[in-house]
Order: C-alpha cells, then sequence, then structure tokens
C-alpha cells in the first residue's frame, strides 16, 4: 500500500495512476473553487477563474516539456485517435505523401486513419519481428515528395521506444502518448507532437498537441472548423469550448512536475523505474523475459512473460492480493505489463520487484 | 445564496451550473473510488468500475430522454462543434445535400463546416429578421435530394426555440446542446439528435448522439475511424479512450435528473423558471424588453434589454454583487441573458425576478 491506507499501486496502462496529492488538491477545491460560489466545472471557459487556468496549463507544458518559442500548444478533445487523422488532413496538401514507421498496434491505427486522407506508405514495418524492435535510420524506406515522417515514440502494447531518433531529410510528426513529458525531446527534428493525455499528463478527455507554427501557414483549410490546427491555435485552443477538467487537472501535473525537479527529474526516474523492473527480469535466470530487445526497451511499459500461462494467471491473481494492480498485458499480446508512468512513485516498482522474486521463489517452472 | 452559504446563482450559459448534491457525491468519491484504491479517472476505461459507469449512463441516458430503442446513444469528445463536421460527412452520401435552418450563430456554425463536406443549402435564413423567431414549416425552401434537415432546436445566443417542429418529408438532424433534456422530442421526426454536455448534462468535454441504428448501414466508411459513427456505435462508444470524468458526471446527472421526475419535471420546471422571468420582463411596463418573437421564446435562455447601456452596465454589475451571476449577454449581441438549465434552481430564478423588479423601481429611464 501507498502512503494513503488503502491507495493501491496501479500499473494501468492508462487512464492511469495520477499524483496522489494533485488528486486531494482538486477533491479539496471541487465544489467551492476558490470561494467563487461554484466549482470551476460550473464556470464559463471564457471566465476569469479558467482562463487562469488554461493560461496557466499552457505556459507550463511549455516550461516543463523544454518546448520551444516556434511551437504553439493545443489542447483538443477526441485523443491522439482524432490526431490519427487530423495530422494527414492539415498536413498533406499538393500530392504530398505521408511517411509511417509501423512499430505496433497504435502505429497501425495511425496508418489506417491516415489512408483516408492522402497517399501514405510504410517506410518500415516491424510484423517481420513481431514488433520487438524500432527501425534505425538506415532501415528506413524513405520516398520522394514526403512531406513528414510519422513515428510512435513508444508503443504501450509492445513495451518498445526509438533509443534513438531517427535521421531523415523531412520533419518527424511524433506519437508521444505514452512516454509524454517522460524523456526530452529533439524539437529541431519535429513539426508536431502529440499525445493523449491520459497516461502521464492527466485524467482521459484531452489530446496534447504541440505544432511548429510556421507549418500553420501552409495546413489546409478546406475542412470543418473543429479539424483545423490553424484555428485552434488563433484561438488560443478556446475556439469552442474546451475539456476543461482534463485542462485543469493537467495544470495541476504540470505543476507537480515541476516541484520533482521537472523534465530531467521524470527522465531519470523513468530510467530508474524501468532499470529496476528489468533487472528483476534479467536477473530471474530466465523465469521473467521480456520479449523487447534490449536497446528498444521502453522506459513506460515494461512487457514480460512468465514460464506458461497458468503461471502467468496466478501471477496476476496473487499480485492483485498484495494490491499491485493492472498488471495484466494488452488483450492482444497476452502476458504481464508494467505501465511505471511519471506519477507512479519508485516505491511501487520497488514492490512489484520484491514481489517478482518471491513469486519466482515460491512458484517453480515445473508448477505451470 | 443558496443552500450551501457561499453558493451563488449561477445563470452562465455553459458550462453552467451543476445539481449541488452531485457535486458532493464527486467529490466524496474522488480520490478513492467505492474503496478500490484509486480514483475513478485513474482506472483503465475497460475495466470493471468504469465499465459499469458508463453502462449505467448509456442506459439511464436512453430512459430518461424517452429514446426509442431504435436508436443508440454516443459518448464523444469534440463537442457539438466536431458533429457540425461529422454529420455531413457520415450522412451525406451519393450526391444527396443538407438543408439548414439558419437560426442564429450555432446554426450558422453547423452550415459554415458542413460546406467542407457536401452540397448544403439554407432552407431558411432568419438574418432578416434579425434572428427573433424560427421560421413555420411553410416557409421552409426544400429541395429534392435532400437527406436531412438540420434544425438548432434552441440559440443559446438568441434565445429562441422551435415551439413547433418542422413538417418536412426528410429526417431532421437537430442540436438540441442548449435545451437537452428539457424537452420531450418527436423521435419519429429525427435521424439524429446532438449536442454537447456543458449545459444540462454535465461538464464540458463531450458530445452526446443519439442515432438512428438503421441509417449506420448506409453512412459514409471513408473516414478515419474516430470521425465514423458506425464504429463508436459497434464499440459502444469505447472503440478509443472515452471522456471518463464527463461520463461519470453525466451518470450522476440522469440519476438526478430521474429523481426530480424525470424529463417530465424538467419540462415543467423549465416552463415555470422561463415564465417566471418573461413575466418579469412583461410586467416591466416596457422597462425590460425582449426581442424575441413570443412564440418562439426560449425556455433555456432568456434574453433581454434594458432602457439603456448605462443601465445594463448597473444592472450586471449591482446583480453580481448580490450573488446573481454571469448575466451579461453573449458578446455578439450585449444586453443581460439568463441561462436557467435543468439544474439552476426555481429559487434562483425567483431571485433574479424579485432583483429585476427592485431594480426597475430604484432606477428610472431618464438615470439611463
Amino acid at each position: 500500500m501507498n502512503s494513503d491506507s488503502n491507495r493501491k499501486h496501479n500499473f494501468s496502462a492508462g487512464p492511469c495512476t495520477l499524483p496522489l496529492e494533485v488528486l486531494r488538491q482538486a477533491q479539496q477545491e471541487f465544489v467551492d473553487y476558490q470561494g467563487a460560489g461554484m466549482s470551476l466545472i460550473e464556470m464559463s471557459h471564457r471566465g476569469k477563474h479558467f482562463d487562469a487556468v488554461a493560461v496557466e496549463a499552457m505556459a507550463l507544458s511549455m516550461e516543463v516539456f523544454q518546448v520551444p518559442d516556434d511551437f504553439s500548444v493545443l489542447f483538443l478533445q477526441g485523443g491522439a485517435m482524432l490526431q490519427f487523422s487530423m495530422i494527414p488532413m492539415n498536413l498533406l496538401t499538393h500530392g504530398q505523401k505521408g511517411a509511417y514507421v509501423n512499430s505496433g498496434a497504435w502505429a497501425d491505427g495511425a496508418i489506417t486513419d491516415a489512408k483516408a486522407y492522402g497517399d501514405i506508405y510504410t517506410a518500415w514495418d516491424g510484423a517481420e519481428n513481431n514488433y520487438t524492435r524500432m527501425p534505425t535510420s538506415a532501415e528506413l524506406a524513405m520516398q520522394d515528395h514526403t512531406r513528414y515522417l510519422h513515428i510512435t515514440t513508444n508503443e504501450t502494447i509492445g513495451g518498445i521506444r526509438f533509443a534513438e531518433w531517427p535521421e531523415v531529410d523531412v520533419p518527424l510528426v511524433g506519437d508521444v502518448s505514452s512516454e509524454y513529458m517522460a524523456r526530452r525531446l529533439p524539437w529541431e527534428k519535429f513539426d508536431l507532437v502529440y499525445g493523449g493525455a491520459q497516461k502521464n499528463l492527466g485524467p482521459a478527455g484531452m489530446a496534447v498537441i504541440f505544432i511548429r507554427k510556421s507549418i500553420l501557414e501552409h495546413t489546409n483549410r478546406d475542412l470543418g472548423r473543429y479539424l483545423r490546427y490553424d484555428i485552434h491555435e488563433a484561438s488560443g485552443s478556446m475556439f469552442n469550448t474546451p475539456p476543461v477538467f482534463p485542462i485543469y487537472m493537467f495544470g495541476k501535473v504540470l505543476k507537480w512536475m515541476k516541484k520533482q525537479g521537472g523534465l530531467a527529474a521524470m527522465e531519470t526516474l523513468a530510467a530508474e523505474k524501468s532499470g529496476a523492473l528489468y533487472r528483476a527480469i534479467d536477473d530471474s535466470d530466465g523465469y521473467y523475459t521480456c520479449p523487447v530487445e534490449v536497446a528498444c526497451r521502453s522506459q513506460m511499459n515494461v512487457v514480460f512473460r512468465l514460464p506458461s500461462e497458468q503461471l502467468e494467471q496466478k501471477f496476476l491473481s496473487e499480485s492483485a492480493q498484495v494490491g499491485l494492480m493492472n498488471l495484466k498485458g494488452h488483450r492482444s499480446v497476452g502476458g504481464c505489463r508494467a505501465s511505471i508512468y511519471n506519477a507512479l512513485p519508485k516505491s511501487s516498482v520497488d514492490a512489484l520487484a520484491e514481489f517478482m522474486a518471491d513469486f519466482s521463489d515460491n512458484n517453480a517452472r515445473t508448477n505451470g
């Protein structure tokens, strides 16, 4: 258990654990926001209270994520999934092509949606190695007239990430949903960075998009207004009623991150936490196995198998009994997965590593 | 003040006042949901807790709104604004046309977005009478090959509503955002009913859509998946991570509505509350004026003017001082507006009516 007597260790892949102090603050001010006589969620999004919340969250997101001034931040609805459509809709003009790395389930979804809106090709496909690694730059089959290379920097289901950024002649577009603000980005390589909020940033119901301002002059205008980046950017994400509660919570999470030491601290923590779990796997004499190539191991989603599916069932059942929750792998791949996002305390990872060692001691492979 | 000592009378046009008991329940269970050791917003949207929340909200929304079984309910992100695009994208196929009633700012937005996705025409335009009434059926200039007639059943800014439903030979598509679940609908006339949640249903960040199931066989598939009604319907709005918190709050609001007596009670309350304010206007000997034709007066958004803009400023300032908040008209039209959504207590309307009478007594027109 964590500091709160009943609080569980929450390894959910998203929506997922949030900082306890953020939850408590939000609870405390939920019914009467700052003495205004109403809840923040009852207020006009154009009023002074919410305006202050939104402006602060925008400024803090740029500061904490170390985003250069030539980018703007957008808070939109529809999650990363709507971005799968909006990116090609807005960015592909004049017969340009979109290149995609197919690194697993999420990349594949981005490719599927993009095909409705432009000339899309797969520059590398991880299917042949069952999505256990990312490509090297030399492996990318880039074509002429490519507008961008889309990458999923971390695949939540497969537990792989780009350890080294692709070196290509076109701008990158990156889905960073499952490692958002857990890692410094080489901003000069990117035209657009996006992801759903419901992992490292706050509750579900929002995508956060960082877009290079200069590309907004060239985006497609022949779209419904909600689908146009230029319109959202010009209105400071207030073109229509924004997702008030996720923005408010994101602001609180950003303040929490800053207090922890910001992006560098999140990066260090991610390396420490994932390191502890990969060590538990690697030191288990093959009891636990991780299918991912070592260089591409995710620092957010640690996937592992046990000697048999029966032992995996027992592992999931007994871990839940001691408060280690949501360790089941994605239904499409099975096995186990520990999602260890920014807000998950190191103590939760330590508890899991200890449980893993005990479990392998007490459950011989032949029991499977 | 309301029952809570500091609670204000909140006439905001949206986001807007919510039932106080709903806010208090949500606050109480915010950090540790039903003893699960985590907040609901920290849980997987595919887990048992949230699944129960979503299933209940869907069932209650059909029950409370008296929706026939041949409709499905969808909980999507992007507000009514994204629906402005999704409706023509999905519904207009094979050279069909979309007909629109231009009844004011929101209808005009729906028309603007639809034009990117099909052959759109305005069947009636309220511009000539400055959007102070809705059309009669005889005034609608319908064309051949029309797939649907889009209406904004209540215009939040202009304060007008359709008192009688259009009689046309094509299905209706209705934006009911600002009178959602405040009024019974003739479902047999509609193929699709939609609106943003942030007025009568809960916090911002969600659109609720009721769609006739039989039309899903004929909707356009050549779209990104988030933009396809058929995909959301087939997955029970769980195609991607849904807006967890708005769905949760909507479920609580629905339970509250049901406890109040359901849709019939909401309808009666809306008639009583709006009646009290229109009476305050009509009995003021012309001090307060409502520009809307009597038959088309909204029961949710009561707009009114004072004898001068100076008096309006004084009215807004003094009303706020006594806890009557957010009575300013939309910036595009000026004047005053009292939005009196379902969750606003009758006592708040009575307090406003009393304030209006006192104000007109104490501030002669010549003071303006």
